[in-house]
């Protein structure tokens, strides 16, 4: 069986590593020529709403799938009058639109932060007047990294803000004092049966997720697994999905869902029976979906605009490295480590070494 | 970092899929179009003898490694002149030969069957009286999987077994009523440190492996890991080597070597923190090695001459299917899986049933 991935970065380069073990290969459109995931995939360089590519991709393979999902609503309609196309398109068109998004949530009686739609400065002064500050201004679409998102901390903040995202579809965002941020990662195959991670907490470094955690167990896991079901039944949604959330005072609020794997599970490979890359082919494929139990105790340390020297990495006892052949670039994901220890204590100290090992380098 | 590979089978798949989260990329060289390895690495299609592909290899790739151990001689001393080489070609040649390898454990006074050199039918009536029967006719080289040997019950099994392997060199064991097979598997790096997996025991169909276990401690590791240690120092080797054992009355002799990642070792992919597929590349790159600890209770089932269904498989709660994309014939080894579980005795109950699911076709 072969499938398709729209985007050829590291995601897709981890899903082809997790496929090939299954039998299967692999075709991705990117329209970089050196994206990381063609060194073990076959890749049509083109750009994302070629519809030459686009049919050429559907002619080659099975189904399709996506790393990517800021792909154009007439792309992806057009993909799937061609072949099988898991996650579903609409799935992706709300993920790809934070005010759709935080409808959504609502919709399903999922906690948000305060937010308003905001088209016009007068929309975002009233915005602010509502919420009160400090508060993030953020485009509703192609943000990723904390790109395209700006806090506002003081009045003073808001027509510099204006100044710099004016124009774009926009949203008001009150600004959550989180306890923690975690995430959920679920899986759902086409037949409906559903897998869950457990929890995982995030740390970030300006916008960047830096160090992800599996929480074995934790108290809010039942009422996370609830918000992704009720999300995957309104989606009929297949394939891997996270939900990102902030914990405030013991309690959770949706953040945003990313309709794929997710960095904040890349401690699945070693750390889970089965990875997050491999239930989302058995998702898609509409296979048994595998075991997602933990292994041991794991955590992920992202490298972050360069890479640390392999043998610093490796010699770690109970490390994996995962180097992801990129160019590095300030602010770039380029790889990561996953750890794995027989005791939460032992992992904690690991993390730390990791985190002081590993390099940011940031724009 | 690129790394060649002499040979594109499913070994060269498998140290393909746990080199690129290394950041390495792999080349290599075999001399068929369908090679399975190929999905995943780049192909310099070319007989082993080649020596104008052996030069593209060398000239491409940072060092050079092997899957298949039946090169001729002047390949390897021609590519040695060219790049770097590990395993050391002499280790190669020792194990292309019986009778040098059995030779090599009696220098080391490692126990073995008793043998005898036949190089002429005079030889082999001769080794029969001083051995007794049963024993076996085996060609000295390019035997695997059963291959290239033949069982002598009756003294008029000789005459047959002449006709069919005289003209060959050839050695004739003593056949060894043995309790068990096990197998050990070390690796050394450049530096010289070196780490042992638990052995292995291995069950065999017909002459090839069938079931592999982790044996996670054994009183005879330490023996076993003495043996492997004297034939590492004595081959000055670098890379994964794999020493086949019988044991007989809770001794071991020793049966035969293999330079490089081992079938018996492949429930190492997640049966061990560090497979044996990336301590090899860490030995061959010289980097630190990684630990061989067992991770919970592991085993694995080769699929011979025609694969399960995938979803027969991985349905199977906490097992892994590795799927080699080779076509399928009588006796050719396709597929594999590992499975691990939290007790031994759920580790029984999953290979019984991988072993009632998994086809055996032979010629």
């Amino acid at each position: 069986m072969k499938i398709g991935i729209l985007g050829g970065g590291q995601l897709a380069r981890m899903l082809a590593l997790a496929g090939y073990p299954l039998g299967l290969q692999f075709v991705v459109l990117d329209p970089s020529a050196d994206a990381c995931a063609a060194q073990v995939a076959s890749l049509i360089q083109a750009d994302y709403d070629d519809e030459n590519a686009l049919k050429q991709l559907a002619d080659e393979v099975d189904l399709v799938t996506f790393e990517f999902e800021n792909v154009p609503a007439a792309s992806l309609a057009f993909l799937k009058d061609n072949c099988p196309v898991y996650p579903p398109p609409a799935a992706l068109q709300i993920a790809q639109d934070r005010l759709q998004e935080k409808n959504m949530f609502c919709k399903l009686n999922i906690p948000v932060p305060e937010f308003r739609d905001v088209q016009s400065k007068h929309d975002l002064q009233q915005a602010v007047a509502e919420i009160g500050l400090p508060a993030v201004l953020k485009t509703r679409s192609m943000g990723y990294d904390g790109k395209g998102q700006i806090v506002l901390k003081s009045s003073e903040d808001i027509e510099p803000a204006w100044q710099t995202l004016g124009g774009q579809l926009l949203i008001l965002e009150a600004m959550v004092a989180f306890d923690r941020e975690v995430s959920i990662i679920g899986a759902r195959n086409r037949q409906g049966d559903t897998v869950f991670y457990p929890l995982s907490e995030n740390l970030h470094h300006q916008g960047i997720l830096h160090c992800a955690r599996c929480l074995g167990s934790d108290d809010l896991q039942v009422l996370a697994e609830g918000y992704i079901k009720s999300i995957f039944s309104e989606m009929d949604y297949v394939g891997v999905l996270a939900l990102e959330l902030f914990v405030v005072n013991g309690q959770l609020l949706a953040n945003e869902i990313a309709p794929r794997v997710h960095n904040s599970g890349h401690w699945t490979i070693e750390g889970a029976q089965i990875s997050q890359f491999e239930n989302h082919l058995r998702a898609v494929i509409d296979w048994p979906l595998g075991n997602t139990d933990p292994v041991e105790f794991a955590a992920m340390v992202n490298f972050i605009g360069a890479m640390p020297e392999a043998r610093d990495i490796i010699q770690l006892t109970d490390v994996h490295l995962h180097h992801y052949h990129k160019a590095p670039r300030p602010g770039r994901k380029i790889g990561h480590a996953t750890v794995r220890k027989r005791s939460s204590e032992d992992l904690a100290e690991a993390v730390d070494t990791l985190l002081r090992i590993a390099p940011v380098v940031k724009d």
